[in-house]
């Protein structure tokens, strides 16, 4: 194995500790990946492995080609396929799955993580989506891999850009995140999860509470993320 | 006592103090127990020792048959009668009962842990269904025992399988799981409580969420539990 | 200062301490007393002292008959008067005043901490009562006293004994309890504050969800608390 | 630099440090200020450095009357001509700014925080009021001086005394608070985002529920603040 390739693994282990860490975890629930596109492969979590036993040699590579494991002992992660199909289609580096609470309340309740102010607008620019629910081929099917094809249909469809918004909600499941690296999606499943539960407390006092104005939304995406962002140091 | 009793007793002290860490009981509330059916016994935790207390000689032994003490000083645990009818009527190797907050408030409310989402298929093919009110003799009579006959009645009359669905809300009470042995029982207290408060988000905010598909159910809960179960290693 | 007065004051300084460790106040809030009948007067915390600096020398001693200061060099809990009312009028040893938050919410809301499940009436035979509103004279004139009197009426008017249920919101203020002592008045916080937390999410999810029978409630209470309880050890 | 302006420094980033202590912030969200009047200037947080690295060295000198940096190598935090706007209007000598998750919730759903008892009017002398929205000039102009002046706005509109009620909360952004120094200021973070949540429990379950008298919130918040407050130790 490349040296590149050993520090993909290092690096995506690394992400998947820092996602049992912050507390959005049950048991073995969830998995975070990372990519190196010039090496057509991919890093993922092993399936059903204790996080307190995870280490770089259990991660496993696989082929962004054709889904195949490359290179690891155990099976990867159930969700593997629902991640290849992420990096087909969205240019990012990393993708992050959890069944965090608020997120995943919302994802049952089929309701999207509207943007009501400033702290989503830092993060998403616009409203998390919330994907349709998969026909009954689909589930019966190949199911993984289908559940990554209604992601990036959410976001053709309604002509979201995965670069600004960088989250989805499956329906009835939970949400995906996305970033430059596994270490990124993960930060932003934690401040995903901030936002949904802020998202089921408006929700539950204020359900048609006036949604702040696009250039809110802009300047402070932007002022973060764009050309012109001021925000933080050089 | 023979090595297997000190066993088990051993195994359900350390499933009580698993308890106790999870964070679910408040006080001396919340007992667990475990059952050795070749030697027609169950061991439980004695009734309210603290348990920062409780070590493997407090646990007490009874009987499956009668339901008296085999084996202990202390008075076993108030709920015992109920744990023994769960053990007469279900196959199953640990008991585990809690007062924790969200399936506890639940309970109170009469309603059930409806099934919204794979989080809860993963464990639980189902609604984990609400016990009736029992009525005023079987509260001034054998009420713990009659507590364990309301619950099997439960499944019985609405043809739920207790190995599909390993949890139940006694109404106005709270909630008893079960599982391969005490510390199953034990982690799926867990996981009940974390979908009880994703069913408490929900019934706040979108009380009439479209439920998910029979078959998305079936997928999530037959891929971690059926014979062709491909979650995890082999 | 006589060894038992030292004593109580030494048990009262670690059941205020216990109250700040039990995560029930923010800041200076919240004081515990504890009474001694014989010698005529009751131990409470001083006024604004942070708990971290509290020490039993801190604590003052006060007249049951005169509400003045016996011992001490600072100045009692601004609160004093209304644990000298619950003293006069309640057969309880020890007192305790938190802002805990939930308990608070729902004082705020004016609605009392109804008895919803066995939880509750393992601890309290019935609804935890709301006073009602004081008059404008009732504030302005000797404020911290007419909360104690205000307390009082509540269980006198509605008939109910502050030993089946010892504890009460105060409307738009919060919760006091009592009991056997300091540590049980604090013990009993800790409950309320659970039992009010599950009361509220039932208002969120299910506001008319039906009452627990009084046979269910009584056999609970009665288990625990009656002549003839059969829960713990002898 | 100055002794004094050196001990500003240090106690800004100790207040900055406390913020992050608190768990009101996530990431690097949220900062605090300082004012020297005499020198003419405040001190303030860097934009965009972890509080985990932050240093007095960091900390960012502004001119009061120009609103240039007068000392510092890191460009002061993006919210600053919001707290220069505060302190040219407000005789305060702190700020903070958080995006605290209650308190957020409600400035999103653009409802105050009501004074609905005696732990909000212990602080806070009537409701925590929310700014209107942003016009469109207005964000897209000098967008975060913006934000100061309609903070101003809304209490010299409104005829609200910024020492009764030193917190605001800006339309679907977040919380403002300002007392005598920055450490004071975000004490009353800490205080406004329990009484946020204390809010959003009771929006939630009783909408209608009736207010406190005025003389109620006034004996509270006198007692503690005013000229004959006789909570506390003198």
């Amino acid at each position: 194995m490349s040296p590149r390739a050993a520090a993909l693994k290092e690096s995506v282990c690394a992400a998947n500790l820092e996602l049992a860490a912050s507390g959005l975890v049950t048991g073995t629930f969830g998995n975070v990946s990372g990519v190196d596109r010039d090496a057509g492969l991919f890093a993922i979590k092993p399936s059903g492995v204790p996080y307190a036993e995870l280490t770089p040699y259990h991660v496993v590579l696989v082929s962004l080609e054709t889904g195949e494991v490359i290179d690891g002992d155990l099976r990867p992660s159930s969700d593997t396929p629902t991640h290849l199909e992420i990096y087909r289609a969205f240019p990012c580096g990393g993708v992050a799955h959890t069944h965090s609470e608020f997120a995943t309340a919302l994802a049952q309740a089929r309701l999207p993580v509207r943007c009501m102010g400033t702290t989503h607008a830092d993060y998403f620019r616009g409203d998390v989506p919330v994907t349709r629910e998969l026909a009954r081929d689909e589930v019966e099917g190949e199911y993984e891999r289908n559940t990554g094809l209604v992601i990036v249909e959410t976001f053709t469809e309604n002509g979201i850009s995965p670069a600004d918004v960088s989250a989805v909600l499956v329906a009835n499941h939970g949400p995906f995140t996305w970033g430059g690296d596994g270490h990124e999606a993960v930060a932003r499943s934690e401040m995903l999860e901030v936002l949904a539960r802020m998202e089921c407390t408006i929700r539950a006092i204020a359900p048609d509470a006036p949604r702040p104005a696009a250039h809110l939304v802009d300047r402070h995406f932007l002022r973060k993320h764009g050309r012109e962002a001021y925000y933080g140091q050089d």
